[in-house]
């Protein structure tokens, strides 16, 4: 089968399996799970669980094996981009080409939804994913790492905190982006691999390969808003200079991302290697993440 | 060992551990560490830990095994309250008797100071906890119950839309304060028992000793929200009325809520009556949950 076929049968299982998603058929719980669905069916590329299913499939499990936790990783990441955009924080009006959860549903709905999410998260794989005790347990452990003050959560802090200070030297920017996006992107391919019960060896491998994904994801992501338009992105371009972020562009420069990104590229590949096993998949992936125009 | 003397040590452990609770030593997450632990180290009245500890005590386990759980579920509380005090939801100034989280360090870092606290939580539970893996995914299986849809948040939800409608029959009332307040309370009978080995029968018997608990010291908030002052709260008395939020006072009226709290205290003693072991101290948290005055 073709990488793209791959990935598009992987997109697919998930998408049906988070519509399938209802949280509550209570009517006094109707706004909470609408604002919920609106968010979590909003499209988007899913990277993080479309990466966690093929990482299964690598170390020979079938990918639907793993949807309750790569659905699970959806979820988490959905509520970060939820708190995100609130107006307190990145004060975004548009997300995934349409208008952010607060925007429609309000500022108090939007904060609990995505509250809400982590908890159904938890539900997800403690509940819905099959496993060894210990397996499951690992897949709660790699949450609770990319998911607190060292992982997401201090990531979006440190990004807010440098915002519009002008510095952001060059380890600060790592820095952020390791917690902010890459912790997840690389719990997102262990998680595939722990349940598919690969060594610890191949874990490290999958891992590197993550990392240098998160990362060249982000570069891209800091070109884009740089170069491309509004309605390209589907989000707000041009967001990052006015906000005065720190940015992989603002710090080394566009040709100097551009180089940044295709470093990371090739590490990604690299790591690649290392795995037995058909990986052509995940390196078309990283193929995409660089390339990608919006 | 008197029953005051029991309490008193749970939560000297407890304020010891949470003390020790550091997060990070990164100058850059400083002020997010700083306003976890400002809202973590506030005091107030710690009955969500203190109960996990002495359920386990009950069972036949040393509390301070328990305490890397017990901390982990007054983090997700202390989540609870800072999001719930947010301007865009219940808008509280004061909580504890010092400005709300917001307030002082601003809306931003509330929000993310909240959501850190999940993640803390769940590497508390994961990595600190001990237990076999069996016990350790059963109590973050509790933690998934009571903080979704169905659990903390969705009670919120449900307080928030009704406040200001004039309505609120019995029955809704009876599911926000469930979900709400009671579902994470129950949670911490329950994960202290599981870590204590308890049988599954016993853990039901503690449930509803829990649940009853839950309802009691809600009735009494809302009694003492009805009849008390701010000063000596520690938070803003009157508001409830104020904000038209659906309380038991409203529903029966302050006799009634009164007699209600009373019927709630006697069905959490009944149920301790089935538990084998010495449960004066939990039969003594009820008493003082019904009887306190802040």
């Amino acid at each position: 089968m073709d990488s793209a076929r791959l990935w598009e049968g992987h997109r697919r299982r998930l998408e049906a399996y988070l519509q399938g998603l209802v949280f509550s058929e209570d009517p006094r719980l109707k706004r909470l799970v609408e604002a919920m669905r609106y968010s979590m069916l909003a499209g988007g590329k899913r990277v993080r669980p479309t990466i966690c299913m093929e990482s299964a499939r690598v170390f020979g499990a079938d990918p639907a094996h793993v949807l309750p936790s790569a659905a699970a990783v959806e979820l988490i990441h959905t509520y970060s981009l939820i708190h995100d955009d609130l107006p307190a924080m990145d004060d975004d009006d548009f997300r995934r080409g349409r208008p952010t959860c607060h925007k429609v549903f309000g500022e108090a709905l939007a904060i609990l939804a995505g509250d809400a999410f982590f908890g159904e998260a938890l539900t997800l794989i403690t509940v819905h994913q099959d496993g060894t005790p210990e397996q499951i347990l690992e897949v709660v452990r790699e949450l609770a790492d990319s998911t607190g003050v060292n992982g997401m959560v201090g990531g979006q802090v440190m990004d807010m905190m440098y915002t519009g200070t002008g510095g952001g030297d060059p380890e600060t920017l790592h820095m952020i982006h390791a917690f902010k996006t890459g912790a997840l992107i690389k719990s997102s391919a262990r998680i595939g691999a722990i349940l598919a019960g690969a060594s610890v060896e191949e874990q490290e491998n999958i891992s590197e390969y993550a990392r240098e994904l998160g990362f060249c994801f982000q570069i891209v992501d800091d070109i884009l808003n740089a170069t491309s338009t509004t309605e390209r992105l589907g989000k707000s371009a041009g967001s990052d200079a006015e906000q005065g972020k720190v940015t992989f562009v603002g710090v080394y420069g566009l040709d100097g991302a551009r180089r940044a990104a295709d470093e990371s590229l090739a590490r990604a590949v690299e790591a690649l290697r290392r795995i037995e096993g058909d990986t052509a998949g995940l390196e078309q992936l990283a193929l995409f993440v660089r390339h990608r125009e919006h």
